[in-house]
């Protein structure tokens, strides 16, 4: 199966723009757009599904926290029915946009503290599941690639709900297959360790881990980002690598 | 045809209750929901969603401008693209949180200094059918009935939107067919007028105005207010007189 | 010295009502006013102050987390810079308007989840002091009254900050002196023991804890609730049994 | 007279950023601040204020309609008194964090359509006026200096408020004195104009029309812009003309 590259798009905010969103969408396979709580609004959405579409891009809902000042990175203690009912809202608002566009939203990835909270926390991770399975139609949910893949999804399957695993490109990962933490040395990738972890995780399903050690890692989406100019660069020839990859 | 009844609902937020939404449910047919961006939150939209399903009623879109503090009924400078978007993204997330409750959103009634903004000025009214014909489904469009019905129909056909018009029970017409200015004498009906406007209407298909002209007025709805108990009963009595002139 | 009686005011939220302002504000000593993060608005606080004003009541900033849907009642994991930048603003906020109303803010409590973690997370306490610290003249800071107050007193001394300690009426207290979670039974007081224990906390400094134990607790002041009519009364009662012990 | 520069500054937003603010203030002699309603937020304040204080720039509030995702661009229609609790707020916000700083705001200059609400509706004036008279102690109001500047000056001394006005370096003038609408060709002006308007203004007091009518036009303070290296550049090239005018 191909590795998909996912990148958080729409990220702009009414006058403050943020992101590359025209010069990264020709080069990926799913956009994961902002709904408005933590980043985006209605017309950013709007634009961004407009170019999605213009390059034939997957879009998801990339829903966060209300947090705008704190772009959805704090975590926040919600219950679980304020998850379920602020996932569904954002899944909603993004779903009858992009059907205006013409498009279907097909999956759902957490944003920032939101991810962050449901890849550490069961609880948050069941609301967040019970959010998408209630929706009214089957949406895919993006989380980490990890070695708890398995248990995940067995919990999944709880709520009938299908995932899809990402993993990393640019960040070093621990021995227990959790990203390093950025404030530790080498969390972030130089451009050639980014793209020999692409490479090996293409290849072998593996990784690397910060101590040597290889881990398998599954993985059916790879996130990239698209701030600045490298990170452009990055992702294309990281889409070449994988383009070649299945010549 | 019988006369339909809509109310104003969902309009609590986060901590702060409004209107008697479990008291105002069981008498009406329509329930214009709150969106999220003068009133509303995720959670209060599915807790309005939930009960009006049990009560069998209609759900429609109630989309503001984005003005907490001003609950929506100041005049906002939007943009015909700005309207759009906004309302493309309200209805969006009542639609979606109304199917995962197992309903169908079939219409859309924008609130406060969005629905004044869209009646007075033909830009804003432009935008509006802008945007809802740009939904990804049909949603039935809701206008006051003013003598401008016709033109209004006129208007809203060159985007292929069906309207539904609304009448108000409680509120005294000018000789222009409009709303008498709040703060203008007798803008509000006692009980008694309350009634007999209701009454004349059903009956006639008219409205006596402030100074004792028979307006013709075209209603498909009547516009009922649940903020406390008077207006609960008010609303049970035209309840049971729309329902008993039937027999 | 007296128990002084303070309360949450302010808390209204444009078209949204909370709390008996008018009717609690002339039995208390103290309104800490919310700042606008996660209740109160700029012309709710100018209504606030005024009340206060009219009854000679001491005021105080109310300071939240950025979190209105949430009214402020649920932690955030926020920076110690954020939350100094967040309680100067809010803090500054109240204190300019209360000078335009010709009083003067005196002290500062957090609010919800921002005064629980003060509380419980001496990282989040010390944010808080070098807040109020850092403001550009000296105001007090008010934490719970508990068995820790001594530690309390000896950071507040390194910030060369003054402490106002309070204690709750109507709160059972755990054998740790903490307030018994709400989720507990016996958490909230009847009316009687609500008495009872301001009577024991005025006359011997003590309070009961939930298993009959008998603790130490220093309190300069009370918090008392005015969000209905009930809590108006005891607010009412309590006053009557301060005012009457201090003959 | 020295004419002063002005530029607003502090709009960048959570993880939003907007301005050459590093670049801008050491050239300037006035900082506008955002105030957090339209941009700003209590950290990027702070920052600033800092930053002002370290090149000794003069700070007033910028405050603008609560419209962040319209950037406070859209006239809102608020009423006197929600206009004047706005501006009391965000310049009570302002001033206390700026005394924090060890800082002193001086002035204050309303935002976006605030300012152009104020400058085309003697209510709303009237009610910028009345809010910043009532601020606890004297603060000068920024206008735009227009042929009108007599009138408005005596509209301020009523409120007991003293004026400064400003004009634009690279905007055209109508032959009312006003901006030509940015919609109308020729509205901006090319680095020649502009420096040729900056040096009659500074030399004449006087400003070329559109059409070539000669304007008197009294200002205290040159507003200058830097969202980009180009208006950077711009001002240091007007900063330069100015000091050396003053040889």
């Amino acid at each position: 199966m191909r590795l998909k590259l996912n990148c958080d798009l729409g990220e702009s905010f009414g006058a403050w723009k943020m992101g590359l969103d025209d010069e990264v969408m020709p080069h990926i396979d799913q956009a994961n757009i902002a709904c408005g709580f933590h980043a985006g609004d209605p017309l950013v959405m709007q634009k961004t599904l407009a170019l999605a579409k213009t390059h034939g891009v997957e879009v998801g809902a990339h829903p966060g926290y209300p947090d705008l000042v704190g772009f959805g990175r704090r975590s926040l203690k919600a219950t679980s029915d304020e998850i379920r009912a602020l996932m569904c809202y954002q899944m909603s608002a993004l779903d009858g946009m992009a059907a205006c566009e013409g498009l279907t939203m097909s999956y759902v990835k957490p944003h920032g503290a939101l991810y962050n909270d449901m890849m550490a926390d069961s609880s948050v991770r069941a609301a967040v599941m019970a959010a998408v399975a209630s929706y009214h139609r089957p949406i895919v949910l993006v989380l980490q690639g990890t070695p708890d893949a398995e248990q995940h999804r067995a919990e999944a399957e709880q709520y009938g709900l299908k995932l899809s695993f990402e993993a990393f490109a640019d960040r070093c990962y621990d021995d227990d297959g959790k990203l390093l933490s950025r404030t530790r040395e080498g969390a972030v990738h130089s451009k050639e360790k980014m793209l020999a972890q692409v490479k090996q995780l293409k290849e072998t399903g593996t990784v690397t881990s910060i101590s040597g050690h290889t881990l398998n890692l599954y993985a059916d989406t790879l996130c990239v980002h698209g701030d600045n100019m490298a990170g452009v660069q990055a992702i294309q020839t990281i889409r070449a690598m994988i383009d070649s990859e299945e010549c």
